[in-house]
């Protein structure tokens, strides 16, 4: 990656920290990811990807701009990235996913805060993200509150434009999303100095429901069994979904699938048909964080469906195409984007309920509940999900955890234990 | 209170663990309150009802609904109890403030989480607090993640209609929140059976806006030099006033300004004229959350204001009187209610600009910010008050605590130290 050097020094990147974090990178994912057996072939490209992280999608994203371009960065599947492309910005999800820099964090922030929120401000305070470098504008939301008020925070080293997303999902709430959604739309347009024409946005819409039907494609395969690939492997695709190219990343994950469906049909997988199949649901895993994934596949259980938002929270759900006026489209999309089952609506019910069916559809044995530590929206209702799972005899293993490895013997214990239970 | 055994059993209260609590309030209450020296008279009244806060109002609402009236609990200053009022419910501020049925918390509530939260899920597993027990219906809000996504679990044990609170307070935010409260008048309504007139609306806005008035009396006899009453005994007004009689309670804190007016006339107070003066900030105090007020005064130093919701955020701005209509009647309350600095707002630069103001009206030589722990709203925007402070050179003390004991020293050699800086 040396040859990126210039570009990092350009972006005022902290080389030197930045560095480390290179450095620290690599082994991981050898370990977690490129000892797996029988990995498809087709897991290649997003394995060169990762590798390219810091380096040629940067670069894309430097060209773009140099080209007139914006880049816009995001840390929620609350917003629609459509709009971002139909005026012709570059929507990429942000970093996070790791503890770093610390001890400017605290100058700023909680240590009682989500490790999250304090991994992007780690990100932005100690100079070591490109994304966030290449950015020329952050779009937060008041999903939860630790980051509608580190949003506040971070608006003092970068320009923020904070979205204000509905507590409810009444009709009013609705209409309220969607008047949020128009305002977000001028917003960008004002950003990347492009209207949004009813053509462009639905040549967005269109573009990102191909890639949500691949990443729909993928899941269902995922249904069969032996699971013809792994969840560590699948995560990382739903992990890429959120900061790659759209139609390059699309044409992968069916060219992916295309080599899942002869397994399927041969039989073959990952794990042997009798490998318990998990369905892990609660907060998002950011890259580099494969800790819990890793666990419970090492234990050999195989994870068939992530109910997260780095998962099938971010891909379910397609936007009408049909619509017949920028209005309409915005009202498409307002509707789609306020389905999403995230812990931050009052009440949830949707969310449980697609885990019962989940287990169903992906002829799950069990579920593992993760969620970040001092997340309140995922953890409390982690109580909703464990009375369901109760009621429909699913068994249930709830765990809480952050981005440190302190924890991981005793994660894995646990693991072990809870898969006792389903033998 | 044995008298009124018969009445908490009725209630359907855990006797033996009701006791329990009973026996540990009274020695809290007079080491903290009846030792303090120079207390104004006309604190005999609020002592009483602090006596009798399980005793006699408990009665008084046990007579309100035997006469087919409704009991309405809430847990925030942004429920508009002059709607409960007026569809002729008692509105009520519910119990938390102490560490109560950890054991049977901790079965359905993660342990980090809010204290205050918690503490009201203790109370109500437990069945230790006969104001819950009194409730028709509890009132909660969307306001922070913890009680959003605790009311859901509130629900398993008794009726619970949220009112979705905006985060920002912008023209859309104010509609959604004017029709938000005409939903809940409607909720109410339903409720109690009664139904909101123009004329009851406005007597109750009338009613609550002389409450307020006594307490904004109250706050500005303590802007005079010295102190004619401690900060304590202020706070405790404030609490109580979310569940006393609104006459009696507003015709009592009347009665004791008249006598601090005496004081102030007189040049006499609490503690002499040079004793540091201080304002607190930050997150509710419940009854009996006395501690770090305590800590503070013990030190000599005088709280001259409590910008909280037990506080000035509960009593600043008045209702307008003049509607004309019920309509034009909600819309003031609408305005008047999305007003309060909450730090659930984003952003809320208006609260640390009434910092600032209140430093210059109150003669305040610092500032005391106070969060319970896990309270994100509050402990992240800690960060913009330092700030704040920082610029106009106002010493600043940021504290993050719970409702046990354990750190009492530790607080304590903090608030010293911190008053060290001041002389």
């Amino acid at each position: 990656m040396s040859d990126y050097r210039q570009m990092w020094a350009d972006l005022g990147l902290d080389l030197e920290a930045h560095d480390r974090l290179l450095e620290a990178l690599p082994p991981t994912y050898h370990d977690v990811y490129l000892t797996q057996p029988h990995r498809p072939r087709g897991m290649e490209y997003f394995d060169f990807v990762v590798n390219e992280i810091h380096g040629l999608r940067i670069q894309e994203l430097q060209q773009h701009k140099q080209q007139g371009g914006k880049v816009i960065g995001t840390f929620c599947v609350f917003v629609p990235e459509e709009i971002i492309r139909a005026a012709g910005g570059i929507c990429i999800g942000l970093c996070s996913g790791l503890e770093t820099g610390s001890g400017e964090v605290d100058k700023v922030l909680p240590r009682q805060v989500c490790p999250l929120i304090r991994s992007f401000m780690g990100f932005k305070l100690g100079k070591i993200c490109p994304y966030f470098e290449s950015c020329d504008l952050v779009v937060g939301e008041t999903t939860c509150d630790g980051k509608k008020k580190a949003f506040e925070l971070l608006a003092d080293y970068i320009p923020v434009h904070v979205m204000e997303t509905p507590q409810m999902k009444r009709e009013r709430d609705y209409q309220f999303w969607r008047e949020e959604i128009k305002e977000f739309a001028a917003k960008i347009e004002e950003i990347t100095g492009q209207k949004i024409t009813a053509a462009s946005l639905k040549q967005c819409i269109s573009d990102t429901n191909a890639k949500r039907r691949a990443l729909l494609r993928l899941a269902g395969l995922r249904r069969h069994r032996p699971a013809p690939i792994s969840g560590k492997d699948s995560l990382l695709i739903e992990q890429i979904a959120m900061y790659d190219d759209v139609a390059r990343f699309t044409q992968q994950v069916n060219r992916l699938c295309d080599e899942l469906e002869e397994r399927v049909k041969a039989g073959t997988g990952v794990a042997p048909a009798k490998a318990p199949r998990l369905i892990v649901s609660g907060t998002p895993m950011a890259i580099p964080n494969w800790k819990v994934p890793h666990i419970i596949e090492s234990t050999g259980a195989v994870i068939v469906a992530e109910e997260m938002c780095t998962g099938l929270r971010y891909f379910e759900g397609l936007v009408p195409e049909d619509a017949s006026s920028l209005e309409e489209a915005y009202a498409g999309l307002a509707r789609r984007y306020l389905n999403i089952n995230c812990a931050v609506f009052t009440p949830n019910t949707d969310r449980t309920q697609r885990i019962m069916e989940l287990v169903q559809e992906y002829q799950a044995d069990g579920v593992i509940h993760v969620s970040l530590s001092f997340c309140d929206p995922y953890s409390i209702e982690a109580n909703r999900v464990e009375k369901a799972c109760r009621q429909a005899g699913i068994p249930l293993l709830k765990l809480e955890t952050d981005y440190g490895q302190e924890d991981t013997e005793q994660l894995k214990t646990r693991v072990e234990a809870f898969l006792e239970i389903l033998k």
